[in-house]
């Protein structure tokens, strides 16, 4: 197993609008793809930092998972995603090592990617995302 | 103010030990820094991942600013790196913008940079640190 790039910071917040003011007028950094993804029930903004991007998740509904974690925890850090070749064999042997995985199997993520989450558990506290690039723009 | 690159995720951990080789020898990612900071309160490692790095942090005492966060939060995400050219220049220029600073002005960090920590409250909830490349070699 061998965890590529730093992808993304996932940052929940309540306020998409206004969160990206902040990252984009205020810090600086470019809006590189937009997306609503109802099957996750976020509202999704990645900001381009480096190699890796900053992603804003805004819940469409209270009942989502970002919506409760923001109810729980309130706004900031959601999860840290890393690039991988193939998230399917990083799957298949991480769960051979008894790892604790939210997503059995792989799934489409944002911008054409296919991702998969690892649990906390398994992972020192962190939600870690697998994701491997497809063929879709994410900038 | 132009934040630079995604620099590093600052993981707070209890075991560092453990921590270590879930992402060195699971994982496959390279330590390439480790230092204690007695100033801050961390036995810190260094891992690459891409052009950024997974920071662990263990807390000297119970009393530190990490160990406090683990007796509050438990292991996860403690602060976001991002690269600046000039820490004070962006200090200076989030100041005036009435950001909360946790550092008024710039200090010494790990493996010879110069960082500054923003609060939360200016940052949609997620502790922040302001990285400027030193001397020093972080791998």
């Amino acid at each position: 197993m061998q965890l590529g790039r730093l992808d993304h910071v996932g940052i929940a917040v309540t306020d998409l609008a206004a969160a990206r003011a902040l990252y984009e007028q205020v810090l600086g950094l470019e809006v590189t793809h937009e997306e609503v993804i109802t099957e996750q029930g976020v509202h999704e903004l990645l900001l381009r930092a480096g190699e890796a991007y900053v992603q804003l998740v805004a819940p469409l509904a209270p009942d989502s998972p970002v919506g409760k974690f923001l109810a729980k925890r309130g706004e900031g850090v959601h999860h840290v995603g890393y690039a991988v070749p193939d998230v399917a064999a990083a799957l298949a042997e991480l769960r051979a090592q008894e790892f604790e995985v939210i997503d059995p199997a792989p799934r489409v993520g944002s911008g054409g990617t296919t991702i998969a989450f690892l649990h906390p558990k398994s992972m020192q506290g962190v939600l870690v995302e697998l994701v491997e690039e497809g063929t879709g723009h994410r900038g």
